[in-house]
């Protein structure tokens, strides 16, 4: 694994090279000090790429939108009621608003009879008001008689036949949210009853964090676009859909993608162009004679971690291109480039866009099925199937079966690159997809 | 509780009245039927209301979208893989292309000297390729040597020190997914992952379920909309931006809001107005003199069921308009609002945009904190926050903290009609709220 100072000396270009760099070099046509982090000895560790992010990648501004459009944006500042709710004294049910205390003795013997009035005007002594629920209380009344305690007669009187005590049925002022008072918190996440609270208390709009503005930059020479006949030895992109659908759960916006076609001189504009929160570079990212990514981002950037102990995707990488702009490199095949992004791109993107940086997946202690098998020396991300209540089994893993272990599988667990993996009945813990 | 098919006469016309329907005629001005099952021993079932929407909300026709357009869709019909995955034998990683057979005896003593050739045409014997991680295997070579196995000479030349098993680092074509296999099942929401597997398969567009069009017909006559000042008595409206919060969390779209503010005949053209596929009636559902909204729906369409034994929405109905379009009376107090949605009509949003119609929360016993005082007779739904591990603790209810309980509680209880609550340390089930 190699240390954060090892990486910062990568990426500026001093020499860490090994035994093979020399036949190395003839293949791999970049920077030699990135093919060295290639050999194994030399991947960094899942934590140093997350620690790079958190150092790298700040919450984005915020804009300022209505109401109606935050529903799933994430507040960038508290947020407090403009109005009291409810806005003053209401009848919390149909009924008849009176006084209290004129009904003091009312009973079936000894029914209070009181006059029908418009609820326009304070009523006088001796008079009620027909009121809905959610009406404010007339002014003199303090207390509402339920439509079941009162007879309501044809000549514009009721009669009451038992004591209503004061502040019977009605919903003071303020008692379900004061004026300024604390709704949302910065960093919250607005859903439907937030947004309903904050519509309540006369909050129209609010400032949100920006969503992250990612551009893909889809590098392969024999990707086919979707729709299009497949050549031979071509194959259909599915980086490019899967990004985008992974970066609109995470919170983010993807641009338009650009497709290189293995051109170096594209893949270098395309790195340096304007606008983009987060650069996605997809493919590229091995040691071989055609791989231009890590190198391309060295010339017109800083590469600063290039190789991963992740065994799904240890030829990810991280850099940086001016301004200040994030650049992820991603492996080409579909499920590397799934795990490099679920682990690090992932992380930049929701922490952009202020939500948590961790896996969006709930994590939960299960029970293994059957052993699961991990060699030692790479963190390894095995996918698993829900079998009975707490009980889990692993499937075919992401070497054999692609981006089709990732449909088959209900979530995956994470051996750490120590740990040859464990014995049935284990318990290990399970991050389950879905929402 | 209410059968069936007593919530049939009642929408048919037929007389079911109880004691007091006389002087409650006075103040409901409406269909008196309707009016009867306010008495509190009329309301039907949570079941009933469900069984009703089963019935009547049917999962919508299909349309096509575009794969990049599918995220968060719901198949209409199984979808199979267009190629098989890889579309042919390819290399797993970068290396070289060779004959295994040809490595048989290969030792550090006893070097195997390949002559490296370019890609274009089958190599001869005594000749191997160099490849990268994903291209297609060339013509009779059938293993691919690892970097870190073969030292790659500045002549031309390769050297093999070790036998290269056949297949070694070879993607099979059709390993991963057969060309024709079932990728997603009908039904089946698409995430992410299925986006990606799909486009891989060179899936490029697919049927999936259309989204419930639901149209919302706000009653109240003294709603200020957001950003408009509040006049004496009024209150801003929270029901339409929440319920389109909802509508939007569960996979509808919500048309513009429609505000009758009152008025009988825009609430009756409202309800017939075309193009929906499902109606949100907000207000006016309670027994009161200006609580139209049943008595419209009866007179325009059908009241199917009007009062439902559970406490924070017990004056919540349903119905149907011609030419079969489902409607929902939603009381107006947000809280009311909020739960006649969740357990009524956005079943049937879910429902007709085919996703599961039950509460989209996740739920798992939980140990009460503090005791759960419920009242016997009707659902009860308490909101709790979540203490330490397992644990929950009720807090202020919805009758004395609206829509606020909402926002400050991780998730609810539901206490049947027959249960006063429960005792500290029981384990109750919480639906927990969020995604």
């Amino acid at each position: 694994m190699i240390s954060r100072a090892g990486a910062r000396q990568l990426s500026t270009g001093s020499c860490l090279r090994q035994g093979r760099t020399v036949q190395r070099a003839c293949v791999y046509r970049g920077t030699a000090e990135a093919t060295a982090e290639m050999t194994g000895t030399m991947r960094s560790g899942v934590n140093e790429v997350t620690e790079w992010i958190e150092q790298h990648v700040r919450r984005l501004d915020s804009e300022r939108v209505p109401l109606a459009d935050a529903a799933g944006r994430v507040a960038a500042a508290a947020v407090a009621a403009v109005v009291r709710v409810p806005p003053a004294d209401r009848a919390a049910a149909d009924g008849v608003a009176l006084r209290a205390d004129e009904t003091i003795g009312a009973s079936g013997y000894n029914p209070l009879e009181l006059r029908l009035v418009s609820s326009g005007a304070p009523p006088a002594r001796g008079s009620a008001v027909i009121i809905a629920a959610g009406d404010r209380l007339p002014a003199g009344t303090d207390a509402v008689a339920a439509l079941d305690q009162v007879q309501i007669g044809v000549d514009g009187r009721c009669e009451i036949a038992e004591p209503v005590g004061s502040g019977n049925l009605v919903e003071r002022a303020g008692t379900h949210v004061e004026a300024g008072a604390p709704l949302v918190g910065s960093g919250q996440r607005l859903d439907a009853y937030a947004i309903g609270a904050l519509a309540a208390s006369g909050v129209d709009a609010l400032r949100v964090v920006r969503r992250p503005l990612v551009r893909l930059v889809l590098t392969g020479r024999a990707l086919a676009e979707p729709g299009r006949p497949l050549a031979a030895g071509g194959v259909y992109d599915a980086d490019g859909a899967l990004l985008e659908a992974l970066i609109a759960r995470d919170g983010g916006q993807a641009g338009p993608a650009r497709w290189t076609a293995g051109d170096r001189a594209a893949l270098a504009a395309a790195l340096v162009d304007d606008g983009a929160d987060i650069v996605l570079v997809v493919g590229g990212t091995g040691p071989g004679a055609d791989d231009a990514s890590a190198a391309t981002l060295a010339s017109v950037g800083e590469l600063a971690i290039h190789g991963v102990a992740v065994r799904q995707c240890e030829t990810a990488g991280v850099g940086v291109v001016p301004p200040a702009t994030s650049v992820f490199l991603l492996p080409g095949a579909p499920a590397a480039c799934l795990w490099a992004y679920e682990l690090f791109a992932g992380c930049a993107v929701r922490r952009a866009g202020g939500r948590p940086a961790a896996l969006p997946f709930r994590a939960r202690p299960m029970a293994l099925d059957r052993k699961l098998v991990s060699a030692i020396g790479m963190v390894d991300i095995c996918p698993v199937v829900c079998r009975a209540e707490g009980r889990i089994e692993p499937i075919t893993p992401f070497a054999e079966a692609g981006l089709a272990a990732a449909l088959r599988a209900d979530g995956i667990v994470i051996v750490p690159e120590g740990s040859e993996g464990y014995a049935r009945d284990s318990e290990v813990l399970v991050y389950l997809f879905g929402e």
